[in-house]
C-alpha cells in the first residue's frame, strides 16, 4: 500500500472551528512522553504577588553585586567583544573551562580542562548524556523522588526511570543492589544511575562518604556509570559535604556542575566532566544540538571569576540561603511540629512528609486559596509515588515570607487532618475541589 | 539469560595503556550517526592567520557598533538585571517575541508573538523539529546539496536526507515530485521537506516566487510539512527576494529564523515559527532540553533592537558583505574563468564546480598548502555526492584577502587540471597526499 493515501488525511482547519492539529499522525514516538510538568503549571499560579511561593526553584539572584556584572559586561563589549560575539567551540572556551577545574577542586575533585565541556546550563548536559545512552526500553536508576526536569528528560527519550528509595544518609546502598539484581533478572539495560548526592532536590539529604564508596562500588561492580547531578554542593550551612563520587572514580563517573546557583541561570551556562570517549561524544552532540555554547554567556562569567571574589559571594550566597533554611525548618518546628521532614545542611530544598491519607496535589488548589504554593511530591517520581509529600523551596522568598508561608500551609493541612479524621479520606479530598486549580480564588480569604 | 553477565565486560584501563572506552557497549544506537563533521576538522586548520579561510560562515561581527553593545549590556545588567538574571520560560521573553514579530514582517510573515519560540540558535529549532518529528528509518528531503548542520541533525535522529537537486532558480519542483512519488512508493514516511530559499547555504541560491508557490502546493498535495530555515533572507543585495514560504501558508510551514546573521551568533539566539499545536510542542521540547533560552541574551538583543537603528545595521551588513560578495566574483572571473559557479544575491556563500575528474576533498591539502582553505561540496550532501564542488565563503575575509584566497586556489586548480590532463585521475589525486590534511606544511610554499 502506498504510503500517498495519507495525504487524504489531513484536516482542514477552517477559522472559528476547534482547534485540530493537521499533523498528529506526523509526530515521533518519543513525543507521547512529552507533556508539561507539574513544576511548570505552578509557575503560572505562583507568580501572582500575593502567594508566597514555596514552589519553584529560583536562585535569590539580587545577592549577586551590579558591579561585578557590569564589569564583565564592559569587558565582554569590548576588549573581549570579537570573541564574545562570534561562535564559539562546540566545547567551550578553553580559558573557561580551566576556572571550571578550579571551581570543581573545591569537592576534590583533580581534572583537566580538555575533559570538560560547556552545556546550555546542566539540563542540556542531562539531554546530552541521554542522547548518547538512552534507546528506547532502557532503564535510567534514579533516587525516590529526584529532580523532576531530569525525570522528564528520561521520558523524552522513552526510557523507564526506575527509582531507589534514600534517607537521611542518601540514596540506600542495599535497596540499589536489590533494585539491580531484579532488572539484570529481567533482562533490562541499566545505562546509568542518575544521582544528586548533595542537598538533593526535592529531598534536601546529603549521600554520605561511606555510602558513596559503596554505591561506586556496586556501579563498577554492575558495570553502570554514575550521573552525578551536583548543582548545589557548594552552598553547604553547617559543614562541607563530603567530596564528590568523581573525586573516587575519574572513569565512571560522567559529572554535573551548573552556574545557576552560584552566579545566576539567566546565561544558561553548566558543564559535564566526562570520562575521554565520553566528552568527545559530548562535544559532538553539543555540536548537533546547538553549534556552541553562548561565548558572550562563557566570557560574562569567565570575567566574573577572574576579577571578583567569587569564593566570598558564594560565602554570601550560603549565609542567604542557610538564613531561610533556619527560618523554615523553625516555622515548621513551630507550626507543624508533628510532620516528618529533612533537615538539609545545604542547597535548596526540605521534603515534608504529610499525615497518612493525604493527597499533596489535591491540597494544592486549597493552598493556593491560603496564599501559599508548593511542589506536590508525584512530581518527584515517574511512577506515581510521592502523593503524601510535598517540596519545599526556601531559596526565593524571604525569611519572613517563608514564616508567613508556612504559617498559611499550617493552617491547610491542620484543616485537612480535621476533616479527615472525622469523614475520612473520601470527603477531605473530593474530586470537587479540583476545579480551584484552574479558578484561582479572590484575592483574600 | 540475565544482563548480569555483561559485568564482566568492562575492561579496565591501566595507567599508560591505548585508551579504551569502557563503556562502548553502553552506548544508543543512534550515537552510530555521530560523527565529526568536514567542516569542523577545518575550522582547525583554517584558523592558522596566514590561511585565507573561505571555509566558514562565521559572521563579520565588527560591523555591529560596540556602543550599540554597550547600551544594550548596562541595560540588562542594570534596570532589567533581575529579570536577566533570573531562569525565564521555555518559550522565551513575550515582548521580545513581539519583537521577532516585526522582523518577520519585513520578509511578508504576518504572525502572532504567542506562535513563536526562542532557541538556542537556529540550529536548536532544528534539532527540536527532529525530536518532535523524525522517528528511525523516517524521511526528511532536502535541497542537494544542503546544510550541513542540519544534515547531521536528521542523521543522529537516525532519518534519511533525499536529496532533490537544485539550480539558479533553486529547488526542482518536478525533481521534487518525482522523489516523492518513488518514496511514496516504497512506503516510506517523509516527515518535512527542509529548504533553505534565500541565498541557499552552500549553493548561494533563491527559490523563485513562482516554485515557492509550486513547492508549497506539492508539499499540501502530500501532506508534507515545510521546514524553512531563513537566516539569511535579510542580507540581500542587489534586489529583495520573494517573501518567505511562510508568508503564503500558516498551517503547513515552520520558520526558522536567527540573530546570528543580522546581530551577533555569541548569544545563541534564533528562533521558530509554528502552527499552534506544534509550537505548544517545541516549547515543552525545549523546557526538556534546555528548561529555558538565555534571558540575558534575550534581553540583550531586545535592547538593542528597541534602541537603535537595527535596520539601518542590517543595510550596514548588507553593503560588507556586497562588496566580499563582488570581490569573490571578480576574482573568480579573473582567475577561473572556465568554471561555473553561482552568483548569489545575498548571504555567505559561492557554490563553484570544479572541472570534470576533480576530487574536491582531496584537493583540500593541497590547498591549505597553498594556504587557502574551503568547504569540500561533500560535507553538504547525505549520500557522498558532491566531490567535483566546492563552498566559497565570502562573509568574513576582506575583499583584499578574497582575492588573494581566490588567486591562490587558482594556482591549485590550474596546476591539479595540467595534471590530470597529462596523468589522468589516478595520479593527480594519489592516496599518498591524504596525509597532509593533518601534518600541516611549513608556513610558506
Amino acid at each position: 500500500m502506498s504510503d500517498s493515501s495519507r495525504s487524504t488525511q489531513r484536516p482542514t482547519t477552517t477559522p472559528g472551528s476547534i482547534r485540530l492539529d493537521p499533523w498528529l499522525d506526523h509526530y515521533a514516538e518519543r513525543t507521547s512522553g512529552l507533556s508539561a510538568s507539574e513544576v511548570r503549571a505552578l509557575f503560572a499560579v505562583a507568580s501572582r504577588p500575593e502567594v508566597v511561593s514555596l514552589a519553584g526553584g529560583m536562585p535569590y539572584v539580587s545577592a549577586l553585586p551590579q558591579e561585578y556584572l557590569q564589569q564583565a559586561a564592559n569587558i565582554a563589549t569590548s576588549s573581549r567583544r570579537s570573541e564574545a560575539l562570534q561562535y564559539g567551540s562546540g566545547q567551550g572556551i578553553p580559558q573557561f573551562r580551566e576556572q571550571i577545574t578550579e571551581i570543581m577542586s573545591l569537592e576534590g575533585i583533580h581534572a583537566h580542562a580538555d575533559d570538560v565541556v560547556v552545556t546550555t546550563g546542566s539540563q542540556q548536559a542531562v539531554d546530552l548524556m541521554c542522547r548518547l545512552f538512552l534507546d528506547p526500553g532502557d532503564v535510567v536508576i534514579a533516587e525516590g523522588p529526584s529532580y523532576v526536569g531530569s525525570i522528564g528528560i528520561f521520558r523524552s527519550y522513552q526510557a523507564e526511570t526506575v527509582h531507589v528509595p534514600l534517607d537521611d544518609e542518601g540514596l540506600q546502598p542495599e535497596a540499589l543492589r536489590e533494585t539491580i539484581a531484579r532488572l539484570e533478572a529481567q533482562g533490562r539495560h541499566i545505562k546509568f544511575l542518575y544521582t544528586i548526592p548533595n542537598f538533593h532536590n526535592p529531598a534536601g539529604v546529603t549521600l554520605t562518604m561511606e555510602r558513596r564508596r559503596e554505591v561506586l562500588d556496586i556501579a563498577h561492580k554492575h558495570n553502570i556509570l554514575v550521573l552525578e547531578d551536583n548543582p548545589y554542593g557548594l552552598l553547604w550551612f553547617d559543614r562541607v559535604p563530603p567530596e564528590a563520587i568523581r573525586s573516587l572514580d575519574g572513569d565512571g563517573v560522567v559529572y554535573l556542575g551548573s552556574f545557576s546557583k552560584i552566579f545566576a541561570p539567566g546565561f544558561r551556562i553548566g558543564y559535564a566532566l566526562a570520562p575521554h570517549a565520553i566528552r568527545e561524544k559530548l562535544v559532538l552532540a553539543n555540536e548537533s544540538a546547538i553549534l556552541s555554547p553562548t561565548t558572550f554567556g562563557q566570557i560574562m562569567i569567565s570575567e566574573y571569576l577572574s576579577h571578583n571574589d567569587w569564593r566570598g559571594q558564594i560565602d554570601t550566597f550560603r549565609g542567604v540561603y542557610r538564613d531561610r533554611r533556619d527560618a523554615m525548618l523553625k516555622a515548621l518546628d513551630d507550626f507543624l511540629p508533628t510532620l516528618d521532614k529533612t533537615r538539609p545542611n545545604g542547597g535548596f530544598y526540605v521534603w515534608l512528609s504529610l499525615p497518612e491519607g493525604f493527597n499533596s496535589k489535591e491540597m494544592l488548589p486549597l493552598a493556593v486559596r491560603e496564599l501559599v504554593a508548593y511542589t506536590p511530591g508525584t512530581a518527584f517520581y515517574a511512577d506515581g509515588s510521592g502523593q503524601d509529600k510535598i517540596r519545599l523551596s526556601f531559596c526565593y522568598p524571604t525569611p519572613e515570607e517563608i514564616r508567613t508561608g508556612i504559617e498559611r500551609l499550617s493552617r491547610v493541612i491542620n484543616r485537612e487532618r480535621d476533616l479527615l479524621e472525622t469523614f475520612g479520606p473520601g470527603r477531605a479530598h473530593g474530586e470537587d475541589q479540583a476545579h480551584l486549580v484552574t479558578t484561582p480564588p479572590p484575592n483574600t480569604n
